[in-house]
């Protein structure tokens, strides 16, 4: 490995000018601004590696996708990727162009930085040096870099169903998210699910004055203040009939691992809270990653400014995210949140699926992780912090369910990136750690 | 009567000019535009009949007092109007200019031409009118116009409480608000209170992301939603305790009114509702005269745009209006909603009182009322329709209580006067006969 990390080192400058081209190509998937644009640009960087790379349909924004097939390989694995970004607003808010990529403090700043381009050109930079030192790669690889992670995959679902045999694969792989606070690398093996739900309550046409006509209309915002009241008890009991039936309790396993998650208080410090109680680290990863929970984002209803406005407001909604942990099935979880509302009389309420992900985990004992944790000691010359789960949620189960392959996700960017925030970054060091660590990796999967 | 009708009738075309100066001058009391200007020209039209007039200061915006008295009378009446008027916003939906009044369809369309200026107008003019014909009024009249019915009457109690001598009177009368969606005249003999509340819930110091922090966060809309469902059962029972412990229930004579004012569901068919059952008017009317309320008037919390946000909300918030009934005290009921509170253990949650009125009402019985219906059948020609209460609130209480005056309310303006909104209009008839039922008025008041 020596070898491929020397030329690593060797072309740093070089690294980094690709990957500045690649970040000062906006690809704003919920604007669609520069998306097209973006999947070129990532093709042909791809091909200058010698990585046979299309631009493949979806229905919505293209998949880039590039296969290198290693002579005699018996092992093939899935690198997974996003290309998009989120909007750069407020842009008044950055300190330097979100789309003119710059160094400073050991960082590189820009949109994407660490969301998702600058790990996934990690992935691309450790397949050019391997090819370059050792002439070939040790395992097969494909590459899948998507184009609407940043609009909820929308299309991927189908894409791998239309495309199982091409994506078939032993491994996948991913690097997105952040590392641990301490700036420790973390292999992360699942994610929570997610249910978008938003419940509206509706009664006359209009707002009417709540000192004459308010008398006669239906009064949207206290239907909806008794349906929510119905879902949640004041303790934070979740009481949607069934909603935790299928969960799956942590293995002594992975109970043992959560005790490992260091734990940083400063995260609490900074959000004028009481400081957490020492030991409870554990507790809350065990909510984190183990408990579903059921979160109101949003409430609207009415006279929303300042001082006083005597209306009956003729609407009222909430948007709902529910995150669900192994084995919730949001399918499943709908059903049963709509049969709540009818089984409470609330059928009048309108209930809309916004849509969401589903939870998903590879085994903390499958090979891939060793693997990963390996590859993370070469790379980064630290041991990482092993997270059965991740609080978020992405596309993992399409990987794990729809193709059924395992998955882990070594995230190379900080845990400060501010991703789908002004100021994103990566720590220019995180950025050829990460290549490093992909580079090995594949040896690693190789060997299994 | 007939000469003082006779003289209001050749005058017709020199009123309204004089009103229309009136109408030209904004007096936008909530963004202090043209108030100081509107009380000069108001106490020169006044001093133009001759009404000696001064402007007298209340802490805020002036009142605008004058005073007559009749040799020899032994009664006097205080005449109530406002000459400030609501922002004319949102300016594009107005046909004409609102500031620059014109008459189209049989009515003067302008900002304040229903709510006050037209009405408070009629006033002078009938005081003219009888002056100019009888020579000298029937009655001591003492007019008492403010200049911020529009933002709360908030310097009239103290500025009444101040001058409890000066303004001292046997009765009250004003014209405000609207007659009956038929154009019948209607008396009214009192108001609901209000009693306005924000309750806040507050959390982390921002929002945090509801897949990572938003774990270790409390939840402010959560909190907010099983507050507010403890103030209100899911049949609208109100829950807080002792609420309704000093409502008084209508007399048989306020209940035998109510089956006498007609109840027109044209006002619902508007609503996108379905009919009201035949025989509902009543029923309506006790409601909302005789019913207190609590109404939400406006909820948020974190992310209102479309589609998802993944965020714990750190703040959120609702306004309540209370609408109170005879003899409930808004200050006894502000204890008992932050006494509610505490009981159920809210005491985290920030409770802000944002004013109100007291509730009010004359006895249908009392000889006023008498009075103002043989007025009105002199001046419009009609039969009044009496209403024990309007469902809507005003300063009714400072009359009857600080001041300890009967009063009644005769409106001139049409029902679809439009006050608060583009397009407000007084009717051109209902600004005549106005002026003739205030005169025939004094001459009743006299009488007494």
């Amino acid at each position: 490995m020596q070898d491929i990390f020397g030329y690593v080192d060797q072309h740093r400058e070089r690294f980094l000018n690709e990957l500045f081209a690649l970040l000062r190509q906006p690809s704003i998937s919920t604007q669609n601004v520069g998306v097209a644009e973006c999947a070129e640009l990532l093709k042909r960087q791809m091909g200058d590696i010698g990585i046979p790379a299309q631009i493949l349909p979806t229905g919505g924004n293209p998949v880039v996708y590039g296969e290198l097939n290693a002579p005699g390989a018996t092992r093939t694995i899935l690198v997974y990727g996003h290309y998009d970004v989120q909007p750069p607003d407020p842009l008044e808010l950055w300190n330097t162009s979100p789309f003119e990529p710059t160094i400073r403090n050991g960082r590189i700043w820009g949109r994407g930085t660490g969301d998702n381009k600058g790990q996934l050109f990690a992935h691309l930079k450790a397949t050019e040096a391997v090819l370059k030192v050792a002439g070939r790669l040790p395992v097969n690889v494909k590459f899948l870099f998507e184009g609407e992670e940043e609009i909820s995959s929308r299309s991927l679902r189908r894409f791998m169903e239309v495309n199982r045999a091409k994506l078939s694969a032993d491994y996948s792989f991913c690097s997105d998210g952040p590392m641990l606070p301490n700036h420790q690398p973390t292999i992360l093996f699942g994610v929570r699910g997610i249910l978008h739900v938003e419940v509206s309550a509706k009664g006359a046409n209009r707002d009417v004055h709540s000192g004459n006509l308010g008398v006669f209309v239906p009064a949207p915002a206290w239907r909806l203040v008794h349906f929510l009241n119905t879902l949640k008890d004041e303790d934070g009991r979740i009481l949607i009939k069934g909603f935790a039936d299928t969960v799956a309790p942590p293995t002594p396993q992975e109970k043992e691992t959560l005790r490992k998650i260091p734990f940083d208080p400063v995260v609490l410090a900074g959000l004028g809270l009481p400081a957490a109680a020492p030991g409870a680290g554990a507790a809350y990863f065990e909510r984190l990653m183990f408990q579903p929970s059921v979160n109101i984002c949003g409430l609207t209803s009415g006279y929303q400014g300042s001082g006083t406005k005597t209306i009956v407001p003729h609407r009222a909604s909430a948007k709902i995210d529910m995150r669900l942990v192994v084995n919730q099935d949001p399918d499943d979880i709908f059903a049963k949140f709509v049969a709540h509302a009818e089984a409470h009389g609330f059928d009048d309420l309108q209930i809309e699926r916004q849509g969401g992900f589903y939870p998903s985990r590879t085994p903390l004992d499958h090979p891939l992780g060793a693997a990963a944790a390996r590859a993370v000691r070469q790379g980064f010359g630290k041991e990482p912090i092993l997270q059965p789960c991740m609080g978020g949620s992405d596309p993992d189960y399409y990987f794990t369910h729809v193709l059924g392959i395992p998955r882990v996700n070594v995230p190379y960017a900080p845990h400060d990136e501010n991703n789908h925030a002004p100021n994103e970054s990566i720590m220019v060091e995180g950025f050829f750690s990460g290549i490093k660590t992909t580079a090995a990796l594949l040896y690693e999967v190789a060997r299994l």
